[in-house]
């Protein structure tokens, strides 16, 4: 089997490294040259361009955003290359509204086509942990398991049409937002009060919310430790926007969604948009006038 | 060391049964007659009424919210009826008004207080590992210690002033709640798209959200079961009510907060007042249309 | 007809002082002198104290609010003066619950209560135009009417019940609010895009919303003048209070209003509490980073 | 001069109608037929498609939303149609980006460009009373101004920039929207302690609030009377969306659009979406279960 995969970022490359190191038959191409040649040197082909990917028997591509996915995967003609009966693993965050696009485009040039968004950072794909999120025909997911049982440690299936893998994912991230501001929300509340928010977290994620997401999130709330982003700030700003058209499109109201968007918007308009989008927890302390 | 104990309701009588097995002399008091005769026939002492404390060491009182507490503690005479020197510990959920009220008339009438708010339901009850959100003077906190450690798993000490456990304890409560109406739009927003709540649910609480608080409402919620209620609807929001309370004697915009309890509204109006307030999660599906 | 006048702020003085010049025979009081002073050189009484109305037919009184009330009216003795057969028409903002209270012990005590809460800042009250929002018994608002007459432009009648009347100001100081936190909003975005918040909002409250409301605190948001507050900033918030708590009471859901009482908090916190409530606007604006 | 319009819908076709009446020489195209007819029978001459545009001076465009102005006026031909030198004045509600996006592509052709949303209804557009939002460069508001002048009762400019128009037509609306929700929850806040929400609005609307869009709205809700739409909910749901993208672009949290675009998104999943916007104001009752 012959592995394309585009998108050789922070998350893209360790995942595309194991699939070498797995031994696997990978071509790579990404758009800055580094990485690139960091896989090369560990036994990867390299592409020419995105469109340099005819022979390969499916594709996986990890890029940051629609518009990218967009430029690469359609603009840059990869989509166009793939032979027929190839199958497209679009690993990235996107909205519904592009995977639906892509399922579509991909079924009427005789592709195959699965969505498998993932969770995790960059340590948990290093270490081939990642859980991914997918969706797409039995007999597509049935080959695309090798390959996710390199990179991750579960596969969680969750239908045969591509956006009820994003539409999960997008669930996911909100979930994760929804911490963060409960967290800044409820440590404001004790440090009004006099007490330590640092305390109270500890507190919390050693307890009832003792659970990666927390413990994570929460260590860096308490420490107001915000850099380096794991995740930026705006990338969140980026995933509850996708979550709010997907609600609308269904006619879900999402209030904390809602509230959760214009506290993004409110740190990110007081300079904040480079941090860790754990930083979205400082804005109720800021609001309430609580110094650090 | 003489125990009283005052409040016998589904998580004082365990609390209670706990401190009578651990070899405390205890006596109890409880508005309705059955679990005191639970109670006397594994061994305590029965008070003929609040005010039937003077003998005691340590008054522990269990009671459901701020009317209870002032009805049978200032009103009912337990206060009045205690000795120079004895120590209430207040285990309650209550105000910070509340708080610092009894506080203040302890202290004037020669009594010690602790504030000690719990974590856990009646299961944790029952085996004793409660978590002890405590404050109180250091050295009541070291007499209170013993009966801690009977009744809890481990005692967290957030400061002197009662208030300060109160609030850490409003505080948590807020993030239970918040997590319930997090994992109830989240839901929705899958269902919206014509997938599985219950998957979703499944793979979020298995993977980042592997926490108590998840694990037990997010059950809850996969399987639209809120009955019988653990904790009542009406409880949380009552419990966010305080939290809003707290904030605002504290300048602390809290918009989750307050999103919330316009939901816990709509549930009530709704009539799932006397469900678990994990039916809170229900809320956005059915603004949504989105049918069971 | 003998009218007893509780109450000379800025609002209840020129109330007062129009029952004078109509030619009623009024006694007054109010807890500090310069204001009684005045209504004395107009041809007041003056009573020595809140319980020195025994002799009066109809009890006027124009008090802050909730604890003032309390502290005049039911501890000071006003309502224990009253003789049988008299009248209390309270015009103050104050909570359905006491509202409640206040009807049902002058019931007891064989008082008529009217409930009547204005419409109108001090100019308006000053030119006998304030709008009078009334409830109580058929019997006792025909009684009260020559007094209202006075004081106001008209009666509105709302119901028999002392609450119907304080339920519809809490509603209406809510759209007062709301149109504040609307204007203030609309402001932000127009700014954020360049735009002069002036002209946008000179063109609104000059059509569609040429409303007294719109054109008093749009101006002043216009020139953004917050000083002197003719209704303090945390009036407002004690008064949104007020709505949410008739709200919880009722079950009614007011996100407008939740939202609206978190602006009022981070105003505060922001240092602006003393101003007037139309400061409320500068929320939006400073969260987004807009300058002046 | 030489005028084209294109867009005759309920607004469109009484504007274009009015400058036919006024003696100018008016060419129409319209995607559905009925109302060419009628103002060809007023005189108007018929173009045969968007493309047939290329003799006019001014082309006014009065079309439905993004989608449509992209399809007739971009992919429909119209601006590749338009001599050197002539003006489309676009005075539909649109996005900012759109805006911008005309703008820049008009310029690059030689065009110039003018946005005018308007406020108004239907009955406002056919008296010729419209208030025109306007920004342009001077010299092409000069020349649109007679236009204007036959079209509405005032011509307010906001700025040379396009989206300043945009920003100011999408501020109003939200107002327009927010006293929509603002009427509701008042009114839900009344009915819930049992008084009338009509008699509540009929107050309102005759006093602080005694202004067109309070009385307009305030009327259909107190009749709860939301057929025939005048301004379809669905569309009021865009035009708030509109606001909070024109919103994030700037960085500004609008808590208040946030909060009415989750209860359209109720609406619409409760059927109501082809009712007038102002049936927005029955989300707030439904939630707290009271009845008609």
């Amino acid at each position: 089997m012959y592995i394309g995969f585009i998108g050789l970022g922070t998350m893209g490359k360790p995942m595309a490294s194991n699939l070498v190191k797995a031994g696997f038959k990978v071509k790579v191409w990404n758009r800055s040259q580094e990485p690139v040649e960091a896989l090369k040197s560990q036994g990867a082909e390299v592409a020419a361009s995105p469109a340099d990917f005819e022979d390969v028997d499916i594709l996986v591509s990890m890029l940051a955003d629609d518009a990218t996915v967009s430029a690469v995967i359609v603009d840059g003609g990869a989509m166009a290359a793939l032979k027929t009966g190839a199958i497209h693993i679009n690993m990235a965050t996107i909205s519904l509204k592009l995977a639906e696009h892509l399922a579509s485009a991909h079924r009427q040039q005789g592709h195959g086509y699965i969505a498998a968004p993932v969770l995790g950072r960059v340590d948990v794909a290093e270490a081939g942990n990642l859980n991914i999120l997918a969706a797409g025909k039995p007999a597509l997911l049935e080959q695309a398991e090798p390959l996710f049982a390199v990179m991750g440690a579960k596969t969680w299936v969750f239908g045969e049409e591509a956006t009820q893998a994003n539409v999960v994912k997008l669930a996911a991230n909100f979930c994760l937002s929804s911490a963060i501001e409960t967290m800044g929300e409820a440590s404001a509340l004790v440090r009004g009060h006099g007490g330590s928010g640092k305390a109270f977290l500890e507190m919390l994620t050693s307890t009832l919310f003792a659970a990666p997401a927390y413990k994570g999130y929460g260590g860096m709330i308490a420490q107001e430790r915000y850099q380096p982003a794991g995740f930026k700030l705006t990338l969140g700003l980026k995933d509850v926007r996708l979550a709010l058209e997907a609600a609308e499109a269904a006619h879900v109201p999402m209030p904390f969604a809602s509230t959760m968007k214009d506290n993004y918007l409110d740190a990110v308009a007081n300079g904040d948009g480079a941090l860790d989008w754990a930083a979205l927890a400082t804005v109720a302390a800021r609001r309430a006038g609580i110094k650090g």
